[in-house]
């Protein structure tokens, strides 16, 4: 009798360990709780927390110099997508509802350095979110909505209204590669695309 | 007596479930299991896995146009910090032993876009580690070796020999801001530095 509630012990507390293993698994998939946008009450999309911990695509690089001095993303975009959509991609080679491509502006700071001749990460100057989700956008951009927070340092704003479709949909619509995505300028993605954990950059 | 032994049961469950949680979060951190730098038995490094998915910190552009032809770098570098020593460097400010940046090296693919005239990642084109152990390496370097798997497209090479003093280590020991990193044109760094969880991008 005292071995069987003994054993009855140690079942449950190897259950309640495997349960609370899995749980944990779950919430913290790529160490992240999975996110899901909030809206305040008037619709602004709520700037995600941890967005700087998501996995980086690429940083484009549009200088102030090259473009008039008001280049319309001053100056490097550097690009990151939430991790459970980056596992979702890697695996099925598609942008899930809910995916969500955070991208902070930074200006150009130095221009030369032991490096040699460039462009060197100045001060952050920026962020600004796309997020798809067919249900609640509009068939005329794709299923995506896009929001900036103020291209300024940080802060940067708490909450966003989506953008108007011509400000930004309509060069998406009009030049991107695949679903609104320009992953034509992502080499990341492109080879990421369907490719399983090998996207994550392979051992040796 | 039975609501002891029931309250007993309740205890050890709770117990168990709590040391279980404390394992995962030790070994799954970030998501990814602690980076423990492995070498081959000629003491070669080996690429790490999963290295794309650690916490991006900058990406500097050295265009070979602007470099005749044939930059150090060409042309983007892609800089990460393995996530256990940027949530050291969010927590105290300084890089510990065993920290890791990963730079991918990207060359200029399109020139113009939508967004403007500028730079876009290109082809994949090479892959470099720095690594900290002042056991293993020299006061000489700081403490810091420094290793390239190739300045080509992937797959980079499996292992690297460390790279002579005067090839790397020079440059920063004679530039670098802190510690033989360039902070200076990382402002992720430099304002993560015992940022704590700010530096992850706060939330609305």
């Amino acid at each position: 009798m005292t071995k069987d509630k003994s054993l009855g012990l140690v079942t449950v507390a190897t259950l309640t360990a495997v349960l609370a293993f899995s749980l944990v698994e779950i919430v913290s998939a790529d160490g992240h709780e999975p996110y899901e946008a909030a809206f305040n009450k008037d619709g602004e999309l709520v700037r995600p927390a941890g967005w700087r911990e998501w996995v980086f695509v690429g940083s484009p690089l549009t200088p102030n110099s090259l473009n008039g001095g008001a280049a319309p993303f001053p100056e490097f975009h550097s690009v990151y997508i939430d991790p459970e959509s980056w596992a979702h991609y890697k695996k099925t080679g598609e942008f899930r509802e809910g995916t969500m491509f955070a991208k902070e502006l930074t200006l150009v700071g130095d221009t030369a350095a032991t490096s040699g001749i460039g462009f060197f990460n100045g001060k952050l100057q920026g962020f600004e979110i796309a997020h798809k989700d067919s249900k609640r956008y509009s068939d005329d951009t794709g299923g995506w909505a896009y929001y900036s927070f103020g291209h300024h340092d940080e802060p940067y704003n708490s909450t966003a209204a989506a953008m108007p479709t011509a400000s930004c949909a309509a060069c998406h619509t009009a030049s991107a590669a695949e679903d609104m995505v320009f992953t034509q300028y992502y080499p990341i993605l492109k080879n990421a695309k369907g490719a399983g954990d090998a996207a994550a950059g392979t051992g040796g």
